[in-house]
């Protein structure tokens, strides 16, 4: 309506000049069907409409929808399913398609390491909170068997890194919240590089190590016991300390 | 290592299968891509090789090549310029692109109200924390815009939903961290819909928009004062408070 309105306006005050939307037929299919889903008209398990009713219905060519479908696809959005109660479905997105398309962001935007550490930290104290509250047996169980082996001198760095990473996504899964769960998982994911790369750098390997296991026992111990607030505080700290020493490695 | 003794170990109990992986071609393609991106040996700015070339390194037909490409432009991965300087070069994804993303992976994964709960209230605490100390007079003013426009009745509902996800995302880019605001901003838009349908339903609209609008004034006077803790604890009352009445609302 505001839009209308200002177009009115602009009839006295001469011609009005809009950038031409370039918009290919296949974005348009795509934007199309996110708008059913966001509007929750369109559910996972849903059968699209045939490429060819598509097609007609949106104005675009055959070719259009079926370039749509294949992006959709590989976006984890929808999947084809051959035979003869063949057609193509809204799927659940899998947890990896998030990450990896979080990933790539992390590194293709240039988030600095401030940028990154500021989103990470809320989000870990938040697993770390709830993980004191909800870790199972089975959950503390993993983490242990994951500190050890860090614990293990004769654990070569590229495993200790892995390791490292295993330990703060076992974190959030014991939380059993799966957004944060994700959320941080790709966030500390981004890490992996710059981190395997400083290891690599460290002279006195053996420091670096102790300081980062004394970090993951001390989140450990909180969660163990169900404190909530000292588990946060405790994996502030190591996160804080882990990014010094990983800033100081890379200058 | 731990693979190959398992293989040895079975040769004595049958034949061991290991499921087939039914990647195709452009999957693989797009993997090495992302796999360069990764490890920082392709950047933003860079050109990738030509069709052809690519063709030939990975051992796949050019219309996979050509496919994967398609799909990383969707994804705001690389872009291709025509012209006689053209090619396909990798690009900076944009912030609609992941904001895209997680909204549309939020619907489909049928994360909880808890969940989606759990994950916004630390990212939002943090942007509100970090608005109070990095707020400007300008991104101040925008928050009081928005304010005054929500607090006028003759604000209609949709106008005052799409206002209230406009002050949660200038709080958030007050802070200045682009994660964390993206982060902030595609959360609080998935919530767009059901909080659209709760106000729909809503028969004393009075009360509700009141009680929405003293917890964004409470969070904007912590903010102008710069004082972060009580910034964050007024951005956490409201949003449990605001999800107490969208639950209510749902039931």
């Amino acid at each position: 309506m505001a839009h209308k309105a200002q177009d009115g306006a602009a009839d006295t005050s001469g011609p009005s000049w809009h950038p031409v939307t370039k918009k290919k037929a296949y974005e348009q299919v795509i934007a199309q069907v996110e708008e059913q889903i966001v509007a929750r008209r369109l559910r996972v398990g849903d059968r699209l409409p045939a490429e060819r009713e598509l097609a007609t219905m949106l104005g675009v060519s055959r070719a259009g929808v079926r370039e749509a479908m294949r992006t959709l696809e590989a976006q984890g959005v929808v999947s084809a399913d051959v035979g003869t109660d063949g057609g193509t479905f809204v799927t659940t997105m899998s947890s990896e398609a998030i990450t990896r398309i979080l990933r790539l962001h992390v590194h293709l935007s240039h988030f600095s390491v401030p940028e990154v550490l500021e989103a990470r930290i809320p989000l870990e104290r938040r697993s770390a909170r709830l993980a004191a509250s909800q870790a199972s047996e089975e959950d503390l169980a993993k983490m242990r068997e994951v500190l050890d082996e860090m614990a293990d001198p004769a654990t070569p760095r590229d495993r200790f890194n892995e390791l490292d990473t295993q330990f703060h996504v076992l974190v959030a899964a014991a939380g059993h919240n799966r957004l944060v769960t994700e959320l941080t998982t790709a966030i500390r994911e981004t890490m992996t590089g710059p981190i395997m790369h400083s290891f690599d750098d460290e002279e006195d390997w053996h420091a670096r190590s102790a300081s980062l296991c004394a970090g993951h026992e001390a989140i450990f111990a909180a969660i163990e016991k169900g404190d909530a607030l000292q588990a946060a505080e405790a994996v502030e700290s190591h996160i804080r300390l882990a990014y010094e020493q990983l800033h100081y490695h890379s200058n």
